[in-house]
């Protein structure tokens, strides 16, 4: 329907997640109609993120180098090691200020109609980092949904026969909401893990 | 937050029309994640719509040769010339199939608002085009809005001195619409234009 080249880019634009083929034409306009320079920034971002990023080799996170910068920090607690899904978990998680330990990512989680199963994760690089006996502790920091859920009770299974505290993150009620609007499952969770009034 | 040029993506992409921290976030995560082929035809397709993608010199046009596909086509009508805000219009409208004429793309509407007046837009390459009696129709096709509304006045203003027929687009209810979903502005319009029932 468009000259050749402008269809070309509001395919390539709608093949990105969250975007359809209206935002895609929207943003193949918006282009079209750019600064020359602002486009071709975008266009050298792309091809640099690829080029330049990789992941770390010891705990998977995103890294612009061999190790990322939390595993280069000697400030971090060895002992302690938080399980997340994604590298934006360690990002959320970072900006807490609450963990001074350090991370594995296992590239998603366990999703059998995905076709995702534990020998598609990182779950098998997670075991020598657990061998030599410097982490005593395991987060298991996973998403609060199915697949989240699925992946933390599989990793529990296959860590506590080790010498481990094996935890995982409290669910509840989200700070600054309603109790009115919690879905039934929170409520009960916060319910269950009720703690002592001080 | 993020590493360097994971940050600088998610910036880019967040200039983009439609897209906001979150979305952006979660393209870059998807591109981080993706094949670099694909990544890179992206960003190749970016850089090639940039160099090809110029605009007709006669109609404005999206085009990939000085002249467009329309304005270089023989069969298309050189009396009647439709008069348009954008590219998209353009398109649009060729999907109806129910033109044959050409067209003259403006780049945009007038919106003091925006500081947009008819100086910021193809006004005056309009003018040479009715010059030599070539074109006896005019039919101004700019959005049923106050912009395009606005821009057909002036418009209609500067050609009814010319010897030209000069036509604008029929407000009416949307075919397949419900009336009763009809705001008050586009009934009105549909009872003043309403016609004889054969």
């Amino acid at each position: 329907m468009y000259e050749g080249v402008v269809q070309d880019l509001i395919d390539e634009l709608g093949r990105l997640p969250g975007v359809g083929p209206k935002s895609a034409q929207r943003i193949a306009f918006h282009l079209l109609a750019a600064d020359p320079a602002d486009v071709r920034r975008l266009a050298d971002v792309l091809v640099e993120v690829k080029a330049k990023v990789a992941f770390c080799s010891i705990c998977f996170n995103v890294s612009q180098e061999e190790q990322c910068r939390i595993c280069r920090d000697p400030r971090r607690d060895p002992a302690v090691l938080c399980v997340v899904e994604e590298y934006k978990d360690v990002v959320a998680i970072e900006r807490t200020r609450e963990f001074r330990g350090r991370y594995h990512v296992l590239g998603g989680a366990i999703s059998p109609i995905d076709g995702i199963g534990p020998d598609q994760l990182r779950v098998r690089e997670l075991m020598p980092r657990l061998a030599d006996g410097t982490v005593t502790e395991v987060i298991l920091a996973t998403d609060p949904n199915l697949e989240g859920e699925a992946t933390a009770t599989y990793l529990t299974r296959l860590l506590l026969p080790m010498e481990l505290r094996v935890s995982r993150l409290a669910s509840g009620l989200p700070v600054g909401g309603d109790l009115e609007y919690a879905d039934e499952i929170t409520l009960g969770r916060a319910f269950a893990g009720r703690r002592a009034a001080q």
